[in-house]
Formats: structure tokens, sequence, C-alpha cells
């Protein structure tokens, strides 16, 4: 007999051909599941959604990490909020210049399944530049001012635990809690099958951070397999300062991100401007 | 009760809610559907497979014509082989300068069906600018050397009545039925799902054009969610020729593609890249 894990979506479905459930359990926050698939490896599954998966994690961890690192001219300091599984924190440490990372996620339970059951993903949490707090980032960045050049907002989607992470009141705490010329990006949504949502999330953002831009990318075990981030910042535009030499060093040890990648992601399709934007994001990245 | 339609490839699935089934046949080559779903419209599926969607084929059909009519000086004659939906005759037909588009498809009740079932894809076909020819597209190629500005592969997978348009053979054929100057563009399957398919597919392209060059988008209802289309020419650059005024024009009329789109589809990610080419696509495209 064949076991699968379906997830669906406003009427559709992806469904996982699954050859072991290798945990579940119940947090203070939400269900928890880690299963072994035939084709992406092991799932992390929180509340029925896939959060990553072993076979393409690398595509969402790259792009939310480099692409706002290497647009800051100088990051030392880096908040990753949510991101439990650790694959975000892996991938700040890439760059050399960081001197710490806070990783402020609300379920501790995550961190501790993620380090058993997800070992390439959360090989990094026990690095010495990284600070574990288990707690609600909405309450961190709002005790610690002033203190970040880079906050990545590694959340899971406006729903359950990550509700108050997609708000106005935390966008306006996280501008508070970056440096000058500090670096907001987050995870904002599939603009396929949530259009709505990601109009939402952008028109709160646009009221925060006078620079806001979106950047997309394929994610296949997510709805609709197609994903968007956005970059945000008071002062610092998308390509203004991004430092290109160290990209091409840093894609040596990558599997999605290029330099190429890097200037790519901005072009955003005509029904993604639509939604995000009402400026060509050709005459704002640069 | 609710209807689901399901399509495994691989170990995965993606699934769609069903609210009725518009057609069932069998043709002369495969099984054909057309279903209503409640996401992604009505949807065209042959022999089990997701061939198109009215929700998402403005993606599909927009790339596999705009980037090779664009990249060409003035194309005026075009050959479709496949796509009997009509989505692809439909955008080639934005190019004012073309004077033929030959639709060669070689299921006839595919195209009844769409005609019937998919208008909004199929609406262009009876434009008088439109030659249909049912029939095999393998021997249409033979029979027609030194014929075309453009040939566009609008295939099924590489089985069934599509096995014939991956071969090396075929693709010597496309190269004579090419004018001077002319473009070979072909979808080349999904570099996440199928990624030894997408290394043999760019391998033998390889062999026939010294020029070849992938290009990739998400389109997500086919597999994984990401797709890949080639550019291959004897003479032509990718981005050497391509006219910006025109295609500024263009993307007024269009929903996925435009200028900046343009520029952007040659960024190959590091794994794409090591399945379709030993050199950076930056390197090349111009």
């Amino acid at each position: 007999m064949e076991t699968w894990f379906r997830e669906q979506y406003r009427d559709t479905e992806k469904g996982f051909k699954v050859l072991g459930a290798l945990h579940q359990s119940v947090s203070q926050f939400q269900t928890m599941d880690v299963l072994e698939t035939a084709h992406y490896g092991r799932l992390l599954v929180l509340d029925g959604t896939v959060q990553t998966t072993e076979g393409d994690e690398f595509i969402y961890h790259e792009l939310i990490a480099h692409i706002p690192l290497l647009a800051h001219p100088a990051p030392k300091q880096v908040l990753v909020i949510g991101g439990g599984d650790g694959g975000t924190v892996r991938e700040v440490l890439k760059h050399p210049g960081v001197e710490r990372v806070v990783l402020c996620e609300i379920d501790g339970d995550v961190i501790d399944v993620c380090r058993k059951y997800l070992p390439s993903i959360s090989c990094a949490l026990d690095e010495p530049r990284v600070e574990i707090v288990v707690g609600d980032g909405v309450a961190y960045v709002e005790q610690h001012p002033d203190t970040f050049d880079v906050i990545l907002n590694d959340s899971t989607d406006p729903a359950g635990p990550g509700v108050g992470l997609f708000t106005e009141g935390f966008y306006q705490n996280v501008k508070r809690a970056l440096k000058k010329d500090g670096i907001f990006s987050a995870q904002t949504e599939s603009p396929f099958a949530d259009p709505e949502g990601v109009q939402k999330i952008y028109t709160l953002l646009r009221k925060v951070f006078p620079i806001t831009q979106a950047y997309v990318a394929p994610i296949p075990t997510y709805p609709a397999g197609y994903w968007s981030w956005s970059f945000c910042s008071e002062t610092l535009k998308p390509m203004a300062h991004v430092r290109e030499a160290e990209a091409r060093r840093l894609e040596k040890d990558t599997r999605y991100y290029n330099w190429e990648v890097h200037q790519a992601v901005w072009a955003l399709p005509n029904f993604v401007k639509a939604l995000v934007s009402t400026e060509s994001p050709a005459s704002t990245v640069c």
C-alpha cells in the first residue's frame, strides 16, 4: 500500500509519496510532522503545511539570505525571525563579515525536531556566532531598537503563530530595530496561489518602508510552486550598493543563487507587478 | 462529494478540485479530457497529463513565442509543432510582421476539442495568417527545407506521440527547415522534476545548434511548477539583435512577459546551469 501526504490549498493539492513518518507531535503552538518522502527527502510539516524539504530548501534559504545581505555594505548584526529549521541561519553564516545571528523562533520544539531530523538544514545552529532566542519575534523587535543591520522574516504563513508577523505595527517595530541603512527581507507568500494576500502584505510594507521591492523564484513544494520575498529599507535600494565580488565568491557555495540570478530576481512578471507595485522595478532597483 | 483530478509524477502529485468533466474521448493517439476546475478554470489533459489550463497558460505561451520572435530581426514565416490548443499561435500573431503561421499538430482531435472548450486559448486559430496542418511534425520539417524564420516545438513530453520531437534527427531537420538566421525554440521539460531528461535534451540540441541557451519560468500546473525552454540558432545569439522597442509595445498585451522578464529568463540557477551548459549564460547571450 502506498502512503501519500497531501496538502490542500484553495482547491488545489500537492502530494508526496511517503516512505515513513519520522516524528509526530503537538507543540504549544502547532502540530509537527517530519515525513520521509520518496522524491523530496524529509519534509517538515507544521499544522499540515509543508515548511521545508530536504529536496528544495536551498532555493528558499539562499534567496531570503543572500539577496539582502549582499545589498548591505557591511552586515554585522543579523536577526532571523522564525526559521527554526536553521536553513536561513546556515546561509547567513556563509557571510564572513557577519558577527552575530540571532534566531528568534517562537516554538522551541521546531528547533529541537529540526536538529534531530533535518541535520543538513539545521547544521549551523551550534556555530559560535549564533544566538538562539525562543520567543515571540513581535516582542523581540519591539525590545531591541537600533540593533540589526539586516532582519529576515522567515515566518510561517500569516495564520496561526505567524499572524503577528504580517502587521503594520510589526513592520514599524522592525524599522526601529534596524540600524541606519538597515534592510528587512521577508517571505511574502505566493503571487499565484494567494494574490490578494500578497497585495495586502505589500500595501502594509509600503506604508512603513519607502523602498520596498519584491523578488521572486520557484519553490516546487510550496503552493503554486512560485514564491515572493520583499526587500525593504529606508535608505538602501536593492542594487545600489550590491557587492558583486562577494556574490561571485558566494555563488561557488550555492545551488540556486548566483550573480546572474541576483540581478534577475527583480524582474517581475506583469501579473506580479500589478500586485506589489505601481512602479516598474527596473526604474527603482538601482 | 468532492471530485479531484490528480496527476502523479515521480512520487509527487498535483491535484485539482474538479467541478465537472466537459469532455472525455480517445483519439487515434491519446486519451483526451477537458475538466472544469475550481482554481485553474478548464484543464486540457492528454494521456492523464495536464497540457494547459485557462489559469496559467499565459506563462507558457507567452514565453515560448515572444522570447525567440523578438530575438529575430524580422520573423515572417513561423512554424508551430504540436500546440493544437492554439495558445502559441495566439501569441505569435501578436507580432504584426509575421505573415504566416503554420500549425502542425499530429492529432486533429486536439484542435477540435480546444476550439470547442478552450476558446480563450484557441481563439486565434481562424485568423487568415494561420495555416493548419494535421500531420506529423517530424515529417513536416523534413519536407520543408529553408522555409521558416522561427520554429517552435510546443510538444507534449518525450513520450507517446511527442517522442520523435526530442531526437537528434529531428533537430537536424529543424535546422534545415530554418532559413538563414533562423531560430528554434522548444519546451524542454522541468529541470527540477526531470533533471536527467533535461540534460539529455540539451546534449542533443548542442550537437546540432552551435548556439543553444536555456531559459526558465514557473508554470504552476506542470511537474515541480518550474519549466525550461531552449533557444537554438546557427547564427543568432539570444540577446544580440533583440528588438526592445517591439518588446515594450508587446508587454502592454501580456500577463507574464515584459522587457525586464525577457532579460531575466536567461539567468539560470546553479543547479540548472549544471544540467544544460558548461558555460555561464551571462557570457553567451549577448
